[in-house]
C-alpha cells in the first residue's frame, strides 16, 4: 500500500526552511520509502525537490496564522490548511502533518475533515516520558477546554489505540484527579469515572495524581484539554527551571563542581533528551476521520521529519482504524 | 501582643510523635517566644512540655481521618479540627496549625471559623520556588474544585495579601492559561480576565502559561483548585522524576560519571531542597476569619515547627486583616 503524506509548508515558527529541509530530510533516510508526499501551499522553487519522483505540489495560500480563531478556518478555503484537511475528507490523503495553529487545526481537523462515527470529541493525544522507557499517554493535551463527563469515553478509545500504536498491550486507563478517593474533585471527573467503570473495552484503574505521571500504574491518562495542556506545560516549564538551576549552580561553583558537570555532562545531556516529549515527533488530533499529526510550532527540521515519519507510521498501521468500536 | 497559636495534635502521617517534636523544637529555638501554644488533642504524658509555661492543653479527640468527609466534620464537635477552628472564631486563637485532612480543615475553617466579610470564597495559597530565590503565590491550590469567575477576585485578594507577607511589594496578578491569547481558555478564565481588568485594586498582567510558571512576569497566579492542585503535583512529580533519572543515569554510568555526581553532590543537595515547595513551612486557608495553616501531610517535625513558625509571624503581622478591602 502507498500512504498519501500531506505537508503544510506554511505554520510553524521557521516555516517554511523548516519544513522543506524536514522533507528532504524525510526523503533522502527513507523514511518516504512508500509513500507520495503532497506538498500544501505555494512553493516557488521547486527544483530543490528534483529527483524525488514521489513530491507531489498542492497549490495553497498562507492565510492561516497564529491568530486566526478555530471558527474563521472555515472560511479559508484556499489555505494550506483548509486543503490539507479537505484532502483528508475526500481519501486524497491518509495523512496530514503541520506545524500550524493549534486550534484552527482542531477546527479544521473536525469540521472539514470530519469525525469518526461514534466520536463526539476529538483531542490532542500525546506521548509523555516516563519510567522504565515506556511512553504514556495524555489526553486531551489540549483540544477540548470545556468537557463533559460522557466526552471521557472518546478520550479513552483515543488514548487506547494510540497506546497500542506506541506498542503498549493492554493499555490500562485512568482519570487525572487530585486525590485518589471518589469523592475528590470536580462533578465531570466523578461522572466520567462511574462512566468508564461500566464500560467493558476499558480497563479503567480510577483516579491517577499528577505527582503519579511518570509512574507505572497507567498508560493512559484522561483529562480535559485545559488541565491537560497546563500539565504539559508545568512538566516542560519544570524540567526547564531545574536544569537551569543545575547550570547556575555549576556556574556559581566552585573549580571541583565544574570538573564534577564536565564529567556528567553527557548524563545531563541524555537526561534533557529523555525528558523531551518532541521526541516522539508530532501528536496526534485523534478522532478525526483521517490521520492528522500536529507537529510543534517551534518545529525545526529534525522534527519535521519525526512529524512526517509518525505520519507515514500512522497511515501503514492505520491507526484512525483502531479507534471506531 | 501575644499570638495564641493553636496546634492540632492529630492529622498527618506521623501525628501525634511528629507534632509533639515540631512543638518541643520551636519552643526551645525561640519561635514561640511572644505566643501561647495550644495543643488541640488527648496528649497522655504531658511531662515532655514540663518547663515550658505558655504551653496549654485543650482536650479533645482524634476523630477526623482522612476518609472523613468534608461535610462530616461540622458534626464532629469533639475534633480536634473542629475545636481549633471554633477558637480562630470565638477569638481564642490567632491561629491554628494542622497537618490532617485538606478538605476537612477547609471545610471546617469556613463553616465553624467563618469566612473574612467580603469573601465568597477561601482558598489554599501556596508559595512556589522561582527565578531570582523570589517565591510566586498560586491560587488556589486545592481548595475549591470547582468555581465561578467571580472567586477570582476573592483569590486574587487573598493571593494579594499573602505576596505582600512574603516580602513582595506591588504584587502583579496574572491568571493560568493554555494560551496568552484573549480569545484563549474556558470561558471562566475569559470572564475573570474581564472582572479584574477592571478592578483598580488589582494589578492584572493578564494571562500566564504554566511553562512560565517560574518566569518573573507575575507575583499571584491564580486558577480554580482542581487545575491549582494538579499543577502543584506535576511539579512535585516532574522534579522528582528528573532528580531519580539523573540518580539512575549516574549509578549506571563509568567510574567518571560517578566522580562527577561525587563532586557536584552539594549542588545537587541545594537544588532539592532549592524546588521543594514545602521550605516555606505551612500553607495558608485564606479567606478564613483566622489564620488557618495547613501543614502537609507527611509532615515531619521539622515541618511541623516551620508551619508553626509561619503560623506565629502570620499572627504577629495580622496577614488576614490585609485582605479584607
Amino acid at each position: 500500500m502507498i500512504n498519501k503524506i500531506g505537508l503544510d509548508l506554511y505554520g510553524g515558527d521557521n516555516a517554511p526552511e523548516s519544513t522543506i529541509q524536514g522533507a528532504i530530510f524525510a526523503l533522502k533516510n527513507g523514511i518516504l520509502k512508500n509513500s507520495e508526499l503532497y506538498i500544501i501551499g505555494n512553493l516557488e522553487d521547486k527544483t530543490v525537490f528534483q529527483g524525488h519522483e514521489n513530491v507531489h505540489f498542492i497549490e495553497a495560500e498562507n492565510t492561516v496564522t497564529n491568530e486566526t480563531k478555530p471558527t474563521q478556518v472555515i472560511r479559508l478555503k484556499n489555505s494550506s490548511i483548509y486543503k490539507g484537511c479537505e484532502m483528508l475528507r475526500t481519501g486524497d490523503l491518509d495523512a496530514f502533518v503541520s506545524a500550524g495553529n493549534t486550534g484552527a487545526l482542531l477546527s479544521a481537523g473536525t469540521f472539514i475533515a470530519g469525525r469518526l462515527e461514534g466520536i463526539k470529541r476529538p483531542a490532542l493525544a500525546l506521548a509523555l516520558p516516563g519510567k522504565n522507557n515506556k511512553p504514556r499517554i495524555l489526553v486531551d493535551a489540549g483540544a477540548n477546554s470545556e468537557v463533559k463527563a460522557e466526552h471521557f469515553y472518546d478520550f479513552a478509545r483515543e488514548g487506547i489505540a494510540y497506546a497500542k500504536f506506541m506498542d503498549i498491550k493492554n493499555p490500562r486507563v485512568g482519570i487525572l484527579n487530585i486525590g485518589t478517593e471518589e469523592e475528590k474533585g470536580t462533578s465531570t471527573v466523578r461522572d466520567a469515572a462511574e462512566i468508564l467503570k461500566e464500560k467493558e473495552d476499558i480497563d479503567y484503574v480510577g483516579f491517577v495524581e499528577a505527582r503519579e505521571i511518570f509512574g507505572n500504574n497507567f498508560d493512559v491518562l484522561l483529562t480535559d484539554g485545559f488541565t491537560g495542556n497546563n500539565i504539559l506545560k508545568t512538566i516542560e516549564g519544570t524540567a526547564y527551571y531545574i536544569l537551569d538551576e543545575l547550570r547556575s549552580t555549576v556556574n556559581k561553583g566552585g573549580l571541583l563542581t565544574k570538573i564534577g558537570a564536565l564529567l556528567m555532562k553527557k548524563s545531563l545531556y541524555s537526561l534533557r533528551s529523555k525528558i523531551d516529549y518532541r521526541q516522539y515527533g508530532g501528536t496526534f488530533f485523534l478522532g478525526v476521520n483521517g490521520h492528522l499529526v500536529k507537529a510543534h510550532g517551534s518545529s525545526d527540521s529534525e522534527a519535521i521529519s519525526n512529524a512526517i515519519y509518525v505520519a507515514q507510521k500512522a497511515s501503514s498501521e492505520n491507526l484512525v482504524s483502531k479507534i471506531t468500536l
